[in-house]
């Protein structure tokens, strides 16, 4: 008899490290699945930020080993119709909430398969449900069903459609590629929607272009941070292969007054030559 | 020979999360008991916040499976002659400072055994013990000594009494229940202490009332956030069963300008006929 | 055949909890290695902050059980010619960047073995890594290897010399100790680097002296917080053995508006002898 699939259990939620949410959520997945590992993503996503756990969950899924659950309650029309989906991408099994938060995965990872989470078999009816907390109510019941090892496709039928947010894509204008700053770290640093690809495709070469940020010159595309001094700004290509605006040991965000949505560009570099046009 | 009991052990602390004593506790629980599969509530309870701290453990314990033991380590008089407790509640075992973090706890789970943590055979001796830091050096070898299976009625001997807090009740006052903002969660909801069977019990359905908080007035109950629109304010029966008043995507605490001890109000609804007097 | 030594493998960095760095490594790690059990040190160190993680490690380490692996990642010179290193300490196995961040543990716990992590059957090459997230594409998968029973020794070649940080040290002056504050933890308290045994070996016990911070005097050194009344300062000798000015449930750092550097003092108590000195 095969044993579960899944023990491995992720949760992306929006609902801090200060408050019962999260404690609430894995007692009750580990009373339905003691052997279940469970591992934070993160809790500190901006309160009901849909694109900012969209974006956090495509750099984070792929890492995992295949059939990992990947729980995901950033839900700000919770008890509302919305609905609450159980998906594969890729080998990677996903419970989560019909607002887009897929979104960013979905260019990652193929969509394998996708159910909406309905069965009243496995998931509590309303009278026994929280209409505030579907992350303990539904959410950590049915995930403890998947880790047991249910077969998605007895959560309920495939939906006709899913929604996906609608993402600012940069664009071409000209000889240069005009982005958006779309996630801003930590650290401060700027990551914009602009690929290492499409550098390539454009340009031929990392080496021949020089980025901006908000109408400042940030020069030549670095290695990594600690190429220039301590407080300098740079754009390097980062881990996730986007164009990303720092400070080597400093906050981009504040030094530039940068925000999500503020404008990246990247433009031909001027060459030797071409600066030297009176010879 | 039966194994140990308990393998899963919580950890609820005012510690935060960006110093050594959080880390420095599970280093030692394991250290202990190998096996133990520890699972954070939450580090970052308000300093000293033993109210705080025993609202969230009556919402979190009744979630996880039973005989996992729970550490409490919120405990501004660590090293003076305050006690520590072991407990037994509804099937949950938990390791306390006697400051009354237990309250709210006691009221939501039978209280079936308690002791005062003394044995010298499983206390380490105060020349061995820090008098700032008993997590790491009373806590958390004792949690090891229980997930390996010690029966808690040898940790000492029961006690005559237990502290619990003097909580503030709401208070039925004519026709209205004044309660108070007992919790502000993270997302700046304002949780009161008027729970929904004391409005069932004074007013036979949550449709006849409306509530009023900081002297506002916040409509009828809703059944959850989304029910108005964003930024707007309103009141719920949260998935605590208690009145909750909150803006939907917004802040409560700062809309309403409310804090722990402000006052929430339940009363009687305006009826179309009451509203209409004329006729 | 021997089977892995190591499953348990501690993780500290100052990726923050709100991005996807620290779940990308979990994710690698759980990857290569399925049995591993990873705790959280800390992820909300300073950004950048060598010696604050430093100072970390060496009061966490010690508590873990004998061939925990430890993997830092503090490491503002990522992608730079920095060497990583991994290490054995008093039985705990580590794996970090060479910036001086094991120099307060290598005070605490004996050097057993060290190596240049560089061995391409086991470090992904430059072109499959990224520059400015090894955590991911080196730590991580090395990490793995290391969990399945690697001998560090085949990491890599031992290195001549590794980097330890210049750290200010405390003096005695005429009869004074002179020291430093070096760390201040969340609650506030201010951590000196004047440590119990200096005390003793220059006044020969601890209730002959009286403790100063930024010239003002806190009285003797209290046994606990809460031998003071709350908002009192005090200072005691702390849980790692170390000088401490704290504010009973309050924040030392805002009262003395001190920081990292602030000078702290132990001078001779004054006795009673010595004050009636007309007698």
């Amino acid at each position: 008899m095969a044993g579960p699939k899944n023990q491995l259990v992720t949760l992306l939620t929006d609902f801090g490290s200060r408050d019962p949410y999260v404690a609430a959520m894995k007692g009750v997945i580990l009373s339905a699945a003691p052997h279940a590992q469970i591992v934070d993503i993160a809790h500190d996503v901006p309160a009901h930020g849909v694109t900012a756990a969209s974006f956090i969950l495509a750099q984070v899924v792929p890492c995992f080993p295949p059939e990992t659950l990947h729980v995901v309650v950033v839900d700000p029309g919770v008890g509302t119709d919305r609905r609450i989906l159980a998906a594969r991408f890729g080998g990677q099994a996903l419970l989560f909430p019909d607002n887009g938060v897929i979104t960013h995965l979905a260019g990652v990872l193929p969509l394998e398969e996708i159910y909406a989470v309905r069965n009243s078999q496995f998931v509590p009816p309303p009278g026994q449900v929280s209409m505030t907390f579907h992350g303990r109510d539904i959410f950590a019941p049915v995930a403890g069903h998947i880790l047991n090892g249910l077969d998605l496709r007895l959560l309920g039928p495939q939906p006709d459609t899913y929604k996906l947010l609608d993402l600012p894509q940069p664009r071409q204008d000209g000889g240069l590629i005009v982005g958006q700053v779309i996630y801003i770290d930590g650290f401060g640093n700027l990551v914009s929607n602009i690929s290492a690809e499409m550098i390539v495709a454009q340009f031929g070469a990392f080496d021949r272009v020089t980025a901006q940020c908000g109408g400042r010159d940030v020069g030549q595309l670095q290695g990594t941070y600690a190429f220039v001094a301590a407080g300098e700004a740079l754009a390097l290509i980062n881990s996730m292969r986007l164009v990303e605006v720092a400070v080597n040991q400093g906050r981009a965000c504040d030094v530039f007054g940068a925000g999500v949505g503020s404008e990246v560009r990247i433009v031909q570099r001027a060459t030797a030559a071409s600066r030297g046009g009176t010879r």
